[in-house]
């Protein structure tokens, strides 16, 4: 049996809960888990905010473990290796996304906690091809939330080629900014992080913000008119749009991975002119993946982390809803 | 003196103009103008429709001539060669933009006839850089409206970098949308017309769609959806852009070059899950221009063109006005 905590109810809090584990197949691995990140999804997720929630619901989908048991299959890892799951634990394989290395967009991509038990639990099996080998230098507690929270930023980031000294815009400074902060800054870019907090700055320029900008002051917006070759908002707010369109200078992007529940309203025209474009990105393949665990190696990007232990899963997730800040509960 | 014809104020009908030819620099050289498209731009620059407009004003931007004079710095060009101008007779060639091949989105682009004379005319002179060789295979005929409405459409497609069998969905079949079908088809491309007329569909099979959509058709949109690697839109009415976003496949981009004057709205999760974008183009830069060129030339890409002489100018801005179709008039 596995060992999980999971919530009974839509809203209810984390108990103990036991679970027998699926038929391994061959090309899966068991993996023995050391760390899970909390992640805000693992929140609307147990809240069943997005309506697709099925209970008892074992939420986590920043797993670092150890492997334990291998398929026959698995030609790639071995039994005691160390890996890291994210959002996904599987997926087709087969369709044109697949197949084009865009795992994270195949349609029947399969979530780590969604439909099946994730994280929060002793052991979890999982497709291993979704199961990443970890650079050694990445501590598990670091590695963790970066299987999410990392690849939603870094994804987007290193997709868009930009020139060496771009100029990159961050708008929040939490869970995602506070990295996006970190891998813009290694990649080279003069970035410029945005929030409404004034007294996040010093936070800011800690993760690597040449710049902060105090969007709550009348204006500030205006003042920063044309200077981002590209503007990362990880924010799950509405944001007047037009304004932070205006940031861009001409052929820049505006992308979007913090998922605002409202719409998008921009005059076409200013598009046009200038060559501007907005999009989303959602969280990244696993060759995205492998690239952003070997950057961070290699530049020591780490998440702020918090650490529980698992019987403390409750407060974690309190901790998680209250601040943004990423936290990894220890097993 | 530079015979022309000017509109002497808004809305006027076109009348003969002479003017002074300003005085040569060491970097411009002078064409002796034997072709130039009636573009819809044209007509609104007449009508003063975009408030920037000065009287009299010579329209004219899809030029096609012979170089009659030279600057004592140009050495690409010489006396005789056959050359073509598109909207642009300038840029700064020294801003970021500029310095990274974007002369397009230069902010001190000289527009060939805002604030300044244009084809409608004898002659012209602009700066050398702007004055483009044409391949010996395109009859100037054709190159004329290529300057401008073939580098508008072909300068995204290509940008977009899609692969070998992609899907392309062509908004329009106009001057614009007649244009993006043969470049689409040449790249390879399966493409998809979307017109709101039945009756285009021989004519856009004829440009090189492989299907056709009727979008005036109940559900024709919605049949459609997840069908598109990269739409473009080349109409200027306000689209149900919801329905041509749910066109695009997983990062699929819809990119607009008609001038739509309302808003974009969308909502923001569906960008996200499926890494769609929404974008702008504007014309293009030179070496897109002379890349759209030789494509053209190579793959005998050709504009529908109604010939007319410069007497019946006003005759040529009319039919352009009501069929969308490109014309060129002779001098």
């Amino acid at each position: 049996m596995i060992n999980a905590y999971a919530a009974m109810r839509a809203g209810a809090n984390l108990e103990p809960f036991q679970y027998a584990p699926n038929q391994r197949e061959s090309m899966s691995v068991e993996i023995e888990i050391s760390h899970c990140g909390v992640c805000h999804s693992d929140l609307h997720l147990i809240d069943n905010d997005w309506g697709v929630s099925a209970y008892p619901l074992v939420p986590g989908h920043e797993i670092v473990g150890t492997i334990t048991g291998i398929g026959n299959a698995v030609r790639h890892l071995r039994i005691g290796q160390r890996v890291g799951v994210g959002w996904l634990a599987g997926s087709c394989m087969a369709c044109e996304q697949c197949l084009n290395g865009n795992e994270n967009l195949c349609r029947q991509a399969q979530p780590t906690c969604i439909g099946r038990h994730g994280g929060y639990a002793s052991s979890v099996i999982v497709d291993a091809r979704f199961a990443l080998a970890l650079p050694e230098e990445l501590k598990s507690e670091h590695a963790a939330p970066l299987l999410c929270a990392g690849i939603t930023v870094f994804a987007p980031l290193r997709r868009q080629r930009l020139n060496a000294k771009a100029r990159v815009g961050i708008v929040g400074v939490g869970g995602l900014g506070h990295l996006a902060l970190q891998f813009a800054r290694a990649m080279g870019y003069s970035v410029t992080a945005f929030s409404t907090s004034m007294n996040k700055q010093e936070e800011a320029r800690g993760f690597g913000a040449d710049r902060f900008v105090d969007t709550s002051a009348l204006g500030a917006l205006n003042g920063e008119a044309s200077s981002c070759d590209f503007v990362l908002s990880t924010v799950s707010a509405d944001l007047p749009w037009v304004e932070y369109l205006n940031l861009l200078k001409p052929n820049g992007h505006l992308c979007l991975v913090g998922a605002s529940p409202g719409e998008l309203r921009v005059p076409v025209f200013p598009l046009i002119e200038a060559q501007k474009s907005i999009g989303g990105s959602a969280i990244g393949s696993n060759a995205e993946l492998a690239a952003m665990l070997d950057f961070s190696a290699e530049h020591k990007i780490s998440p702020l982390v918090e650490s529980f232990s698992m019987t403390d899963a409750n407060a974690a997730m309190g901790v998680c809803a209250k601040t943004s800040s990423v936290i990894a509960p220890c097993w």
